[in-house]
């Protein structure tokens, strides 16, 4: 794996003796009989800003350099739980933000990975591991999903605790979760969603069967509504002309839903900034001279951010969400929509523009991104799919039905 | 009533044939020998920011005048549930802010009854209803009891719903229940108390037997925590004076207990003026020249709050609530603290100094002024008592306890 991993750079730490140890154990584990967990010795890559006790988590930035926690994330406390090997660190830009690590695109190497969980993305698309998980504040897990070619979930809201994983904004963060195949999410979903008191935005609550959900098939086909967004002129040629095709297959099972002029970037913005700038106080106080010019200049501006604005754009979110909810009841089992403006961008300078990921973070709703298509590059480009809130097994299931369409053309 | 009520003017809305009326159908309900409330047939005043749907809610401002809500406060509804008695609508300050309304202090009127629950406390110190509800944001629950000489509560933050009651900040607003007796008190929070969607701050829980709990006799006499707070100096030499030969009555029963130097007067400030220029935000685009000169100033100030210092003030109150909280798992059963500088201040220009109410509203503490003390001039003084947080109906007992103390004086 260190020689894959020397072009794709998808860890910043791998100790293969300790994940050997941990899978031995597994086994030993498995041959007293006793019952065995959903991920019984499966190797899992853990994105560096979730803390792990056996490993450092250094969060992207040299002022965490050598940070080693004494607990384990409630994520990866799940995840052992569950039987499965921690495999190592992935890389993480910069406290998850915009200033990208090493990783390079497992599909050409000249290409971003997108980011910022760019190792636990690039890590399941160079074979290296079948799951690994990120994060998403602003589209940082659906970004890199589609740039990769992998299956990429932000699962709702508050469904998976964030305790123990660095916190930029307690509003947007989410746990997000990568994997070759639908069933291998809704797995990895199965295993992490649930209440922790650690976290105050999950709650108690049924867990819905999640993989049994996610392989049934739809009791009538899905009726998805195609989300073009405002900027869709600014997408790449060819990932236009690739949904353009996708939905002229899907034929009467899509509709275009135009939806209303919507400050929810800007409000993502805000929130995030402010938050961010409250989250990396020590940081700015104490070390800011070693944070890169572009974080600088982030929690510069997140420092002058207005109370008002900042509670505006909160107050703004729930009849957002209740608009939104709308369509849903009314006609869509999903929507769909374009996950990035196109094929990973050439060069490591830039982990791409997460704006087509924003609305769905602020709104707290699921999104996956599917690699069913490519740009004329060969790349492989994601189509997002995006449920209503709490409706994440359903919106696999959709998924899946949408994969199988495509693959029957 | 309206000829007690010419002197002390608690009333924005009296209708006493709609109070007749609803005491009528309350007989006739009682004689068809089905099951009655707990409040059956009790009068019930209700702060004017509360909404009723019989009656107008104006808010203390003539930007809302004949404002006549559809529906009923969440409380209202509970308390109708039980058969009390809507009365009419008691005088409350601008908005709930500081301007005074038209309430004297019925122990002398020259003298502010304090605020911003004015008519409340002043209805049920005159005699006039034996229960109404207030509210408190800043201290304006337990400051006009004190001053009025009546029992005061404001209950753990989330425990009453305040949906349909006017909001200034919903990290402080709490509803406020005034009463001539601890027995009422429980009474009128066993009613209210519960879970309500409509409020995201309730949560569904088990509820206690207050009434039952605020009866019992304490198993071992309880400890109390005194807090002279840092501005004790600055108080009434009177008001010193009496509660310095309360500690000493109290004598093995009682300890000095210093808190350290807290920001959480600053913080409470930051948080309300941020969150009072949010929800002010329509008054203030289109009314602001009807406001008072002190609102528009503070809502000036509170426009140019930043996210960050507002941020880490609601970040700090966690660490807080459970430094204080440790206070009562170790060793005391309640806090004994002034809940005023002194008796009501002479003049009806301000309404007086929450400063002894922002912590406890702050970090949510369930607090009551019990009316045991008087100052120099004869005018009232309470005793402000402190609990943990959901140790609402204990708080009581301990209060019932603290008043048998005082009176087998």
């Amino acid at each position: 794996m260190r020689k894959v991993d020397g072009e794709v750079q998808a860890w910043t730490f791998l100790d293969p003796a300790h994940a050997l140890a941990q899978a031995r154990a597994a086994d030993e584990e498995r041959l007293t009989g006793r019952p065995i967990g959903l991920l019984h010795g499966v190797p899992v890559g853990i994105k560096d800003i979730i803390d792990t006790a056996d490993m450092p988590t250094e969060n992207g930035s040299v002022l965490h350099a050598g940070r080693t926690p004494s607990r384990d994330a409630h994520v990866v406390t799940r995840l052992r739980g569950a039987g499965a090997v921690i495999m190592g660190k992935t890389v993480t830009t910069e406290f998850a933000t915009r200033a990208p690590g090493k990783t390079r695109n497992p599909h050409n190497p000249a290409h971003t990975p997108g980011g910022s969980s760019s190792g636990s993305a690039a890590a399941v698309a160079a074979g290296m591991v079948p799951l690994a998980l990120g994060s998403q504040t602003g589209g940082s897990t659906i970004r890199p999903a589609s740039y990769c070619g992998v299956h990429g979930l932000k699962p709702t809201h508050g469904l998976v605790s964030r305790r123990g994983m660095f916190q930029l904004s307690r509003s947007l963060d989410h746990v997000g979760l990568f994997a070759r195949t639908i069933d291998d999410l809704a797995l990895l979903l199965e295993v992490l969603a649930g209440h922790d008191e650690g976290d105050p935005d999950t709650r108690p609550r049924a867990r819905p069967p999640y993989r049994e959900i996610a392989a049934e098939e739809p009791p009538i086909p899905p009726m998805l509504g195609f989300v073009k967004t405002a900027r869709w002129d600014e997408m790449e040629p060819d990932a236009r002309e690739a949904f353009s095709e996708l939905v002229a297959h899907l034929g009467d099972r899509v509709e275009e839903v135009e939806l209303l002029a919507l400050d929810a970037g800007e409000w993502q913005r805000i929130i995030m900034d402010a938050e961010m700038a409250l989250n990396l106080a020590r940081e700015w106080a104490t070390g800011r001279d070693r944070l890169s010019p572009s974080l600088r200049a982030r929690l510069e501006s997140g420092h002058t951010v207005r109370a008002y604005d900042y509670l505006r754009a909160r107050a703004g979110v729930p009849a957002l969400v209740a608009s939104l909810a709308e369509l849903f009841e009314q006609r869509y089992d999903a929507l769909l929509t374009p996950a990035t403006f196109g094929t990973a961008p050439a060069g490591l300078e830039s982990t791409g523009d997460p704006a087509f990921c924003t609305l769905w973070t602020l709104t707290g709703m699921p999104a996956v991104s599917l690699p069913l298509m490519q740009g004329a590059s060969g790349l492989p480009l994601g189509v997002q799919l995006v449920g209503p809130r709490d409706g994440d097994a359903r919106l696999l299931r959709t998924g899946r039905w949408l994969a199988e369409c495509v693959s029957a053309d």
